[in-house]
């Protein structure tokens, strides 16, 4: 008896990271942890407008958002806003809302070519005169956007060809919007880095992606959509840029023509303990959640003793920090004890910029990772050019 | 030869909206847009505190969250916030922001014992007097909170008890912060009360909705995520409301003991275009898409001709209400063409309360439908039990 076999392999652990360390090569993300950031934080010292508004959409302003969310509320950073959408309403209220005199705008778009972006811009030149003192663009080289910051003398911030938009955050993308309101870049990137070296050294980080990724491959047509449930709404921006992250590297028609696709969600906890979470209790068995627990907010306020409203009353002398652990340690254990919930959980130790960029380049490596096992480009978004091209014949002919 | 047959059937319109006739007598939803309104216009008018503070948590801020964000922008409306969670960063960081003196809050709990809402209202008593004058209970009847309302002699608004938290934006829950900060909260009922008439007479709405509700049900192992994807920023808070109904009204047991759960997605456009859509245009097809459009924003800027930045010059003249119309149909056209997504959309008339209300009645009903085919109960959430045990446990063994 001959036997001959041709199953679907499931990639070795070695094989993953050869691939990955080719990626280091060509992929330009792995590197941005490793830059020089003295030009950045130069011009970044040299701003003295109040409001700092970006506009950017997707990755041009996912990432940022993300970090700035995080951080600004323990930290005394500048006002940072995002226009991001062409909705009038938005455009109008947040423009309304600005002293336009005393605002830098920071226009970002790697193609230059952004609808809404170019939108925005056209619109605000003719509200403002936009100059070297109010206006930055940050483009890749030798695209229209660029042109114009170049031909006007505005400074300008190149974005490296081989660094895709979802995975920008740590180019001038991120950089100079965050080194500007007064965010410490450098200790964000310390972070990034030490996930680059514990991973590629074949350290902790690697064992915790390497099982993680098989887990979420091995399982994803019984488990396809991927929760990330964070326990402070401080990171609401880091679910949201997660959710670009995983669905649009990681959406996608694979090397044997078949559609891949495993679906984020990015919850808040405790709000949706209060929405989403039945669903994860006795709904279909078809999700995988990870908790995002915060294990200290350094901020000490506490329920008071004696209150006037008697009710609950073992909650008194609790701080809110340790009330949120609890609340986020509950629901992981009633999670738990059904049994049959795909979970994990990490924690964060406080909240600053390297705790931040930690996470950020840990996802963006795990979503390298799944992206090699199921055999996809994950850093193309070519389903979205269809939609893009009906727009454009659709303004043409208007 | 003898033939029998017990497939699993699914059922026909009639007995639907039997069912659902016979839900009118004890489900409290279906007649909220029919009660009186006077106390609580009479209340709001007598309201001269700046600030409005809402302290509630789930189907107690969610839906006048909704109905907020989606007319803040239009309309002169009083500045209304949130206090829903027990984030420390974000209570400290919003009380902060406010002027004590010159706030009302509206504590809101069905049961009177929501852990998040109570812990906050304890906080509050420690750092401010609590009164008549700044401190509004919204609960139900005999509850702890009423009682505190009741003792210190507070204008206390009653929660009647077959409304359940998500169906109760309706209610004294939403009817009351709203019509505080200035919504015609009568002219929204109409909204309301327009859909009730026109499903329960059925005419238009109720076609479009068993449709709906019977394609969705009969595909729903294929199709387990359901899409909102909605084509303004005002609607956020809309699709955060819609999760909330969906999943915590259908994530459920049914009467067979089969797991049911169809799992909600709220998206914006154009933002998520740059983010979520690859995953929708390449990804697995286990996802239907509502696009939701607005058809006026009553917002005339456009995209100026002749500015300095010569690109994209076909959007010039374009006023971006028309620009974001566009997007839209842009991403329905290339979604139309895949073949195999399946979609519907719908449009709003315009940015006002009657129009926001139609939609929240018609996804109240929607649900109901489909709570009615899966054999479910619809107004029920035991899966969130366990988790408010062990946290009850837990803080009581501190």
């Amino acid at each position: 008896m001959d036997y001959k076999k041709s199953f679907y392999q499931i990639r070795s652990n070695e094989y993953i990271l050869d691939k990955l360390k080719k990626e280091v090569e060509s992929i330009g993300y792995y590197k941005l942890p490793f830059a020089d950031t003295s030009k950045i934080k130069e011009f970044a010292k040299s701003v003295d407008k109040k409001n700092i508004v970006v506009i950017g959409i997707g990755g041009s302003s996912l990432g940022t958002s993300a970090i700035y969310d995080f951080l600004k509320r323990k930290n005394p950073l500048k006002p940072l806003h995002f226009l991001e959408t062409t909705d009038p309403i938005d455009i109008t209220g947040k423009l309304n809302s600005l002293n336009l005199n005393d605002t830098l705008f920071i226009a970002i778009s790697k193609s230059g070519t952004t609808v809404e972006t170019i939108a925005i811009v056209k619109y605000l030149s003719s509200i403002l005169e936009l100059n070297r003192d109010n206006f930055v663009v940050i483009s890749e080289n030798d695209t229209p956007l660029m042109h114009f910051g170049k031909s006007n003398n505005m400074n300008c911030f190149e974005i490296p060809k081989d660094v895709g938009g979802r995975f920008s955050v740590f180019s001038s993308v991120g950089l100079l919007p965050l080194a500007t309101v007064g965010v410490d870049i450098d200790n964000m990137l310390n972070g990034a880095k030490k996930i680059y070296s514990s991973f590629f050294n074949q350290k902790k980080i690697y064992d915790i992606l390497m099982e993680k990724a098989r887990f979420i491959v091995e399982n994803k047509s019984r488990f396809n959509i991927n929760i990330l449930f964070s326990y402070s709404s401080a990171l609401e921006g880091f679910n949201k840029w997660y959710v670009q992250l995983w669905a649009e590297s990681l959406g996608k028609i694979n090397i044997n023509g078949t559609r891949q696709g495993l679906t984020p969600i990015g919850l808040i906890g405790p709000v949706d303990q209060h929405s989403f979470l039945q669903l994860i209790m006795q709904g279909v068995r078809d999700k995988t959640v990870t908790f995002i627990k915060v294990a200290d907010f350094e901020e000490q306020i506490i329920v008071p003793k004696n209150t006037p409203i008697k009710e609950l009353n073992y909650l008194e002398g609790v701080s809110f920090s340790k009330l949120i652990d609890m609340q986020a340690d509950a629901t992981i254990e009633a999670v738990d004890k059904e049994n049959d919930i795909p979970y994990d959980v990490i924690t964060i130790d406080r909240v600053d910029e390297y705790n931040i960029a930690e996470l950020i380049f840990k996802y963006e490596l795990l979503v390298s990772i799944i992206g090699v096992f199921l055999q996809i480009d994950t850093y193309d978004q070519p389903g979205v050019e269809s939609g893009k091209l009906i727009l454009k014949s659709k303004l043409k002919g208007k």
